[in-house]
């Protein structure tokens, strides 16, 4: 018997009953085998009796010895399971009243129905994974590229948490050294050389900002790069989305707790998830509402990675300038990528060489990728994805370096970054090793919020509630 | 290496991915052992030396060797599967995005994509269940009471299955008998003795009959009590039927082929599915378009089990005389329930003691139930509930009885039953043996389409197609 925190004992259905061909129930808990086995007739005997990671099939029972189901019986022992408990998963067929009969029963012989997230926050809290792998765990299920699924995978199998745990405690070996000063502070000892503290302080927080930067690319992984399609009313900024999207739309996951705040159209190409926003259309106007949504515009401009300013061919020259020097002063070039795209190109030119035609966009010496296209017709857009790929593989990281996806964690790492600022102040201005110990402990304190070394029942409720139920 | 029938690899999820925590990908052929093992690196080891039915630990990898997701999976072996074939199960985090890798590099390692009820049909050609066994699977998943699983569940067991073949080997004793004489038919014996014959034949006709006669009750359960209501327009139907349903809604299951083919509202009460079928308000219309709206209720009404017959107290009272007497005469009293209800009880009598009115209507003289009930305080419908299950119970057939849910089976039943019939009209007539044999086969040939002794592609078809994918 391992000792785990829990003395109650859970299920909930790990699959969505109803749908499919099977449902999965688990159950986990001291009381797991007892439980499941009080419901079940299996043919390997009894179920407190079965070795872990074994399968075994019977029969599900009710309270009058009725058959419910036929069921095949996985039997996980503590600690190699999921949660680190004893476990069970039953799998039935996917009948939604099955289910609601076999969960039913299971609480009848002593388990409860479990809450979102709490099989992953038992593995946590039983130390079979620290709070980044655990919130991985939902970034693996709502990944919808390969480029997110690889960083959801590197946090799942604990590479993030090892880096953070190194620089944590390189940290906690310069707090004690400072700490150790307190304890002789009358005796006015500097154990710790301040040039070397100073050195390795340094090696920290550019390890920590390195970590913090790569959020916004992280970031752009996980919920997608912002993409921005401004333009004049009219000059077909749905038609392009409609025709950018195709059958290629991407997965869009469900899963309770997964989805992003707002729903706007993801595109995967090359492994990489674009997210396009659609915006007002951009005009001068005195109509107080008209405003108000164009300043929203450019408010979107500002947010995206990139921007695509959508030019309509037909329109008068004078316009389309006006326009487009009005996008470029909004843009940051440094952080930014515009791509100028010139729309309705099967009406100005239908019988147009193609070849010609994107020769002539690639000649041009501005620094913006313009590109002749046609949402209508498709011409063009098969450049266009390849321009979305090449600005974003120009900041792509390596494919194997550490990237923070995790705005929480992006948040930790920022507080800590801060406070090791004032640690290295206050070295540099010769104050006393109090001060420092303190903000050093701050900064330790935030990196630990990460993994979860430090934490608080709140912080767990806020990141376990968003989590499904039977996860 | 166990034979069976089919030389390919088959993959499908078995769950819906992207919804839950799992999602579980069945692999089932010759190959599934190697296809999934390319796949996989498993801490056991070779995924081709592992027992059956044990579960393993381990990554799935893409073409690169790079990490797609920790599964775990479980190992099953020819003949001990679903399907009887080798077949591993891999379990992995409910990402719609991780599913898709995972198949693609299956598909990629020698599998195909399994098309609907290809699982289950491998099941039934490999000689794992009959055809009947097969459906119940259907039957089962899509069940929404425990009346409805009782059925699928027996059936599943093969209990159904069982009855079937003794009757068929009755008739095929019987049969042999009379092929026997044909063989001698020149020298002009009988070793079927005609009487017994005769008795034999009676015997196996009345099982078949009252085989077929359950379908009635059988299809009831499966697809839920039809119940019509009907009334005037704005007696209340709609508010009745909302405050019947309230939050007691049936389950309803949207797997792909076990729907029912149209959407009706239903409820379970006591583990009787109930279907609600609403109608067009009755009255005398000289409006074409409105009689043909009637003429439909009419037709809902004569198709019930028990009909609602709802009459709005505030009306007159010739108006709701008329209106019932008109009910009355299109219903059938031996197969059709009638339950008059006397609707907004609450506006003539807001203040009346229930008792009273309760005991009124019972000591009601009329073999009709009627009871006054108000859809919007939710008066009476309680009781409205315990006479819906009471007009049930009564034609309840024992529940160990064999009871025929599903209409291929029922007109199998009602072909088999057509022949017999023919055989005995030609013993009684004295008719040869030729005669007698012909039917008799044609008999043994459409039971055995039940089960699927006797089966073409063209059924096996379109049985599993109507199945969900990964089942």
């Amino acid at each position: 018997m391992v000792n785990t925190f829990f003395e109650d004992t859970i299920a909930a259905p790990a699959t969505v009953p109803g749908t499919g061909a099977l449902t999965v129930i688990r159950v986990s808990g001291p009381d797991a085998l007892r439980v499941a086995g009080n419901c079940l007739q299996l043919s390997s005997g009894s179920i407190e009796s079965l070795p872990g990671y074994s399968i075994h099939y019977g029969s599900f029972v009710n309270e009058e010895g009725e058959l419910v189901d036929e069921v095949l019986v996985s039997v996980f022992r503590a600690p190699h399971s999921y949660t680190g408990e004893d476990s069970v998963e039953i799998s039935c067929h996917a009948s939604a009243f099955v289910a609601s009969e076999v969960l039913r029963l299971l609480c009848r012989a002593g388990a409860r129905m479990a809450s979102p997230g709490e099989f992953t926050r038992r593995a946590f809290v039983n130390g079979k994974m620290d709070l980044a792998q655990s919130e991985a765990v939902a970034d693996v299920i709502s990944s919808t590229s390969s480029a997110s699924l690889r960083v959801a995978m590197n946090q799942l199998r604990g590479g993030y948490s090892s880096e953070l745990r190194s620089i944590r405690s390189c940290l906690v070996e310069i707090a004690s050294l400072v700490e150790l000063e307190l304890d002789f502070s009358e005796e006015d000892v500097e154990f710790a050389d301040r040039t070397r503290l100073s050195s390795l302080l340094d090696e920290v927080l550019a390890k920590i900002d390195n970590l913090a930067s790569s959020f916004r690319y992280g970031n752009a992984i996980r919920n997608g790069v912002p993409v921005a399609i401004v333009g004049a009313p009219n000059s077909g900024k749905s038609t392009l989305l409609n025709a950018l999207l195709g059958d290629d739309r991407a997965i869009v996951s469900d899963v309770p707790g997964t989805t992003r705040d707002t729903v706007e159209e993801t595109l995967v190409v090359d492994g990489i998830l674009f997210r396009f926003i659609d915006t007002a259309g951009l005009r001068s106007s005195s109509d107080e509402v008209e405003k108000i949504g164009i300043e929203r515009s450019y408010k979107k401009l500002a947010e995206a990675s990139v921007v695509l300013a959508l030019l309509d061919c037909t329109s008068p020259e004078e316009v389309n300038e006006a326009l487009i020097s009005d996008i470029v002063s909004r843009i940051n070039p440094s952080s930014q990528n515009l791509i100028v795209l010139f729309n309705k190109v099967d009406i100005i030119a239908p019988n147009l060489n193609v070849t010609l035609l994107n020769n002539e966009v690639f000649s041009s010496d501005s620094s913006a990728v313009k590109l002749y296209i046609s949402g209508k017709t498709g011409f063009g857009l098969d450049l266009l994805k390849k321009e979305l790929v090449s600005s974003q593989k120009a900041q792509t990281y390596n494919s194997d370096q550490t990237v923070v996806t995790n705005l929480r964690h992006y948040e930790a790492l920022r507080n800590a970054s801060d406070a090791l600022g004032r640690v290295r102040y206050s070295l540099s201005s010769g104050l006393t090793s109090d001060l420092l110990a303190e903000d050093l402990r701050d900064a330790i304190n935030h990196l630990g919020t990460i993994t979860g070394e430090v934490t608080s029942d709140e912080i767990l409720g806020e990141i376990f509630g968003r989590f499904c139920i039977g996860k």
